[in-house]
């Protein structure tokens, strides 16, 4: 189903009735609204001012269309910001993050707690039942804007009152930190002090803790709306929309209080913000890289335990990247059926309108800038919704057989860490999903601890440090396991094991790693045996009490396999990554289907999805029949077809 | 005419008539001093002490030099600053811009206007009537090192009173701003923040106004030093220094207040300033780019209503770019020639003699440093003296026959939003200016709304906000015009205009743009018909009601035309701006000298000057009776020629 | 000798035996400790808790190590920084640089000079006659991370005292400063600011004065260490363990109050560090390049006048580069006897084992994280203790043939004023090194004052300031000289000497300097005569009374000699640099010994010792015997060869 965020408190109200005439002749069911609205509907404390959002609610429930209201948190108003200064971030240079924007607050302060809690309960009060509400957004995209962690005195305190809680006396804080390391030790927890502002690197086991004191602040941030909403509105649903990319608090925790997940799709955005290589940037400039999305998709459906929502799909040019070009003709439509394919419930637009004013007038809508005519991504939409109409219903998503385990932690710990300024979590977890869909396999996202029996394969890219529930999780996978470089590599108090890397996951590896080597660019350590190819940016030296697959020119070990645990001791470049996959997946009996760079393939039930990122025809193998599309799929193009049984 | 920058207070006074009579010796008439001055005229509140400067006036009188007199408000001394710390600017981080340098003040300081008016009427009082004063100069290079806007609480306090007395009401300021946006509604002018240290980009608006106020500061700022000047000096003309390449404020606008324009051309500096390529850094290096000097001189010619100086040039390698080369031999000659082709009254080298303390050591002066002896750019100097009292006088500067309009709010809005990393106003002007000069075209650069009339061929590079003043202009012109991506894209309160882009200029051009794309380095979309070659960074998706004239390969129209008015609609790689060039100038009939791109020509009545920026020889078409050098230019080197008539 | 450095504070007390003892049987005689462990040592002010320290130089002594014994000042507890914040210091744009790593203090802060104090001499009286005590440090790498200058409150009033005593008046100052230029003018030294935070580039010599100030405040404080160590610890030498190119301050200054010099090799780290092309870093990245540690050992023998130590040697991989790979097999091993070829009396691993906790976790030791087993640079340094044990003892250095004067205030006044963004002393002198290093030649680093009798060559890669000593000293050399670009170019008060540069060095050179050019990348400005090649990055353009040996393409002097005195009058590009370097020592009468890039020679007494830092084996030429491997040199590895007689 298609939806479309909007934003009645930027229009004339005598334009409301048209614009939800108009969206639901286009074929969108859901439209949602509010989640920025808080001066329209609080001036000044206290003075509420509902009437305009009773009226837009009830003109697009009158319509037909079904409601998601988000709070209006991630915009607190001037005359809040002026009354209570000590809502603001700070950055990590220390200076305050003020008004004009959005997300100008810090999850430490207990004057924001209060004052989200009031209106948040507010609007829960009042519209929690209203019979054309559908569910509730929390917040907007937590995290957007390097929101997340901030350095302010409200952090330092509520950091201290963290460490209190996790170590108890100063004593298991310093050991923990092994602050005795540069005369770090404290007598109490008001000594300790923000990891920020230091002469050199501050000690990476206070930063490992700020992040996750801040990550498990945006979770009990969340929880508390939702708590609220909750008890005002029962039988609504409850959403966020995450950001893509955005990695700074882990998003499985967060969804823990939420029924579904959902998250903003810019794919062409991204491609700017990801590190990709300048050519690959122009590459996929007009059409982004046909694992962008996906790989989103796949994390927030097992972020969202199978339930996801695309919550914002780009409907054109957007304004925020270095820059913004027009997205292929079709790009619109592709994206949106890639979602589906996927397994989104809804894909909704942002937004019905181009805004002509503020911080987003270059962003495109469903409609141009004002007007109520639709811009070339508007067209798109309305294609897609008449085909929707035409086709019989998707069918159910089926568990993948590849599973990617996704670690938070591991973010925050190679950020902290990165030994080499090239380990990027991100980037490792992308390149490898991409070489695994490149052989035409789904893959699940899950987080460290989900059960994994079921899944012929289960992918580790790392996982820094191994939780014992991790670690049972892997021991009882019944697939083939791989797991990547720097896995066990620190304990839980950020250290070292005292078994050396792979901490816990020794027994299962039969590896121990004894020195570790960030590679620069250009240097390169050529890899030989069942898998050939390169290492690049890191390399594990290891012992190994297990099979050695493939060597290093030095004979160390490159990729061993104990049982059904594989081990590649490095970060593998291309040809490497290509051949492992390839190697993982026949060992793993999976069925594959090799596909061109430009070209991804997604099933759902016993429809097979291909879409074409590329600028010329791809022609499906034989052995389909096509639902919607032909054997041959054109640039920006798509085609549905079942395997033809028989 | 020649004059000399001169700091008698950085020399004992017994060397002062010396200093004059080699001024003279050499052909120098007018000298500028005192712009830095204040701290040895007034070492401490109140107590002056002219007397220095009473007896270098007259010795420089005495020795036959006009004098044009700064006034020090550059550089408020230090016990200004300790007592009066609210004059000090703040940078964009909020940091407070201290003493030790220079222009270390704001414009929104009531404090600074108070002591600026006190020093400016003690020495307006004291000279104004000075025999040998020819005029004056306010302050020194307004809006050098990035010192127009500033960030501070005096900023704050008197941009709220700027947006009171254009908005009348916390309502209309709303509105204008679209501040629903985000919830960034105030209901007072005392809510209205700065526009920056927001957690992500300010609102655009407010960021335009913000320029706008500190560019109406600066020309209200001025115009109350050349007040009180006119006061007491009746009968002397009154200019200011403007510096290349800084465009945060208006210069037509603080022009009004003046006499006429002058302008400080370090054409070399420049070369790293600009953002060339690092092939053409390294190919003019030594010589500069043929067109950074003359696209200035032609500029301050338009911003001083037809009059304008150079009161700083280049007389050998300076102190300030990243890296400073020693000019090629002769160009020091060459560039004070130029100045004059292209209209200057004078040509002022700055300095007399190199400093060897403090900031500018490394900067060449006529004199080498410390000494009664000429640098190789001061026998340069005396080379250009000898040769202007041998030629006949230079005849009257006439109208050119293309007009650019050059618009500063521009280029603030592009700054603000730039939607293209490398979308820049200044460039984009400069590299049409450059195509056009090619063709050994003259240009005339005029304001917005300036009359048109009479020129065969109008050229605005783009004009995002179209005043009603600036429309009609160019409606009223009765030559061609050509008009580039971007125009019109802005109303009055910097949103899309209600009928798209170009909002007023619909009509006049026939386009509509629905869709805007920034193209990344490397993404080049190709035009053909009249015109042919590439579009980079920049295209306007368009429809048109209007003759197509080129167009992308998606059929969409590239070079439209109305009429007279043509647009390009999207920013033109190189082979498509010589083109468009050519075609522009052939279809406004204009004669061209098409010339290679070392070369290039001015007119100043019947004298055509030839300048060679190349390394090798370059001869002159036939036809042509030489006044000065030859028919073969020799590198570095240029001719006045004269047409051979019948 | 070798030695090790050790952190008791780190482990388990009953781990304190056998770590002595496994560095006795691994052939360590030195081992340090102590530097980091205020907090250990007093938890709280006045609470002393030294019983642990106590036990563990017990331990180590009755194992039969000598312990260096280092003061904690490197490392202010966090209960100290709470109550005295005026201790820490500032960065240049000005933010407090907190707690929570090390070497967060001020050396102008009185407060902490009292702190200080109290601690030496604590540490001092308690431990100074211990039997296991073999010597002091002082504090860790003074200078690392950028320490030595700050910009705060404490600093302006030190700077201030600083000033009142060099200049005595205001009047002064200001003349000393050329404070009249831009109205920078003071009536007192309470008006003097700090040089940052200004609008534009602050007043060199200011900045000049400050950073004097700052080097003569870290030579003040460690003298203060010294002394209160002196007075408690009669008989044991004192050292201070100096950081590579860390040259904020005069190391030879400071190196006045200790009876040796030692320093901090890593090798490899550096090659990030130091401005190496990405071809060169990607050639040495787990070699490091083979002058790096050469350099420094030749420069810390000269601060140390003939006696120094290595007191960190890197084992293995480190943690602070941007990228850390390991090293090659072989290298811990070479650098150990290269340390020893070039003179160090002890060369001391840091560190004995891993830790597996906080910042330097990454940091390879001679023994695995937190195991009691020898790492692969542990297992190498167990080699060269072997070999040591098998091989006569190492003959006495002597002195080379080649002075290299090195000048850290040229440092200060070229990073002041580069002129040329790429005008960087070290790299200059680091080239000329290197040049030198690949004709087998053995140098000496001495600083500008030193006697230059009896050396056959005499190298100035430049002097910006030559005092008058540094002149009598180049006068009275025997050998020949040769003086690089910008020699003599600023006087004692920054400002250009009264008859040009080269100043003082104007009668020895027969050069004057009237114009100077920086060049960009890409500009190069061939040499042709007795040297070939180019001239990059800058050029002096000089008159010569002197012999002319080569010259630029307009005839401009390259290359001058008069007398004994050489000035190359730019900075070379290396095929001029290689030329160069064998017409002075063909002139100096020096043997040389060409070697390949990968390849150097240093001889100690009669021993003959070349290392091999390429991948390749390579022979010695004939007419050696070898004393310890053969003659063919492995990749990474070394031989000590006499020369064969008769």
């Amino acid at each position: 189903m298609l939806g479309v965020c909007y934003y009645p408190e930027h229009w004339d109200e005598g334009r409301w009735e048209t614009d939800a005439r108009r969206m639901v002749e286009l074929g969108i069911t859901y439209v949602r609204i509010g989640e920025f609205a808080w001066s329209r509907s609080e001036p000044a404390r206290g003075e509420f001012n509902f009437g305009w959002l009773d009226r837009a609610m009830d003109v697009l429930h009158a319509a037909g269309l079904r409601i998601v209201l988000g709070t209006p948190t991630a915009t607190p108003p001037k005359w809040l910001v002026d009354e209570c200064p000590d809502i603001l971030p700070y950055d990590e240079q220390g200076r305050v993050r003020g008004f004009g924007s959005r997300r100008h607050y810090t999850f430490s302060s207990k004057t924001w707690w209060r004052e989200s809690a009031r209106i948040v309960e507010a609007i829960a009060r009042r519209y929690g039942a209203h019979p054309g509400l559908a569910g509730w957004q929390t917040d907007n995209e937590y995290g957007c804007h390097d929101s997340t962690l901030s350095w302010g005195p409200e952090d330092l305190s509520a950091f201290r009152d963290w460490l209190r809680h996790r170590y108890q006396s100063a004593e298991q804080l310093n050991e923990a930190w092994g602050a005795v390391f540069w005369s770090m030790e404290v007598t109490g927890f008001d000594q300790v002090s923000l990891p920020n502002g230091t002469v050199t690197e501050p000690n990476p086991a206070q930063r490992m803790d700020f992040w996750r004191f801040h990550s498990d602040q945006v979770a009990a941030y969340d929880r508390m709306q939702c708590d609220l909403i909750r008890a005002h509105s029962p039988g609504r649903w409850i959403t966020h929309n995450f950001m893509g990319f955005v990695s700074d608090f882990d998003h499985f925790k967060v969804a823990e209080n939420l029924d579904l997940a959902s998250w903003d799709s810019y794919p062409i955005g991204f491609v700017e913000k990801f590190p990709f290589s300048e050519v690959e940037r122009n590459r996929w400039a007009e059409t982004s890289h046909p694992d962008i999305a996906p790989w989103h998709h796949d994390l927030y459906r097992g972020v969202g335990r199978g339930r996801f929502w695309v919550m914002e799909q780009q409907p054109g040019p957007v304004n925020w990247a270095a820059w913004n070009p027009v997205p292929k003709p079709g790009m619109v439509r592709l994206w949106t059926w890639e979602a589906l394919a996927h397994g989104a419930e809804v894909v909704s637009y942002f937004r019905w309108r181009q805004a002509p004013f503020a911080q987003e007038q270059f962003h495109a809508g469903l409609n141009l800038p004002g007007l109520d005519e639709l811009s070339p991504g508007g067209a798109e939409a309305a294609q897609v919704a008449r085909e929707l109409a035409t086709l019989p219903p998707l069918p159910e998503t089926r568990p993948a057989p590849v599973a990617f385990v996704f670690d938070y932690p591991s973010y925050w710990a190679t950020m902290i860490q990165p030994q080499g300024r090239d380990f990027r979590y991100e980037e490792l977890v992308f390149r490898w999903y991409e070489a695994f869909r490149r052989l035409g396999l789904d893959i699940d996202v899950v987080p460290p601890g989900a059960p994994l029996q079921g899944y012929d394969l289960v992918v580790v890219p790392t996982m820094v440090h191994v939780t014992d529930a991790a670690r049972a999780a892997i021991e009882a996978a019944d697939g083939m396991v791989l797991i990547g470089p720097r896995a066990g590599s620190r304990d839980r108090t950020f250290a070292i094991p005292e078994n050396l890397a792979p901490g816990p996951l020794a027994g299962l590896t039969g590896a121990r790693v004894t020195q570790v080597a960030s590679l620069r660019p250009g240097l390169e350590q050529p890899v030989t045996g069942s898998v050939q190819g390169g290492v690049i940016r890191w390399r594990d030296h290891v012992t190994a009490d297990a099979d050695v697959l493939a060597r290093f020119a030095d004979h160390g070990p490159a990729l061993t396999r104990k049982g059904r645990v594989h081990v590649l001791h490095g970060w593998p470049a291309p040809d490497l990554l290509e051949a492992l996959a390839a190697h993982m997946a026949e060992v793993a009996g999976l069925q594959t289907l090799p596909l061109p760079s430009q070209i991804r393939l997604r099933r759902r039930g016993d429809w097979w999805m291909f879409f074409n990122y590329g600028p010329g025809d791809w022609t499906l193998p034989s052995g389909f029949d096509c639902l919607m599309g032909g054997q041959t799929v054109p640039p920006q193009g798509l085609t549905i077809a079942q395997r033809i049984t028989g």
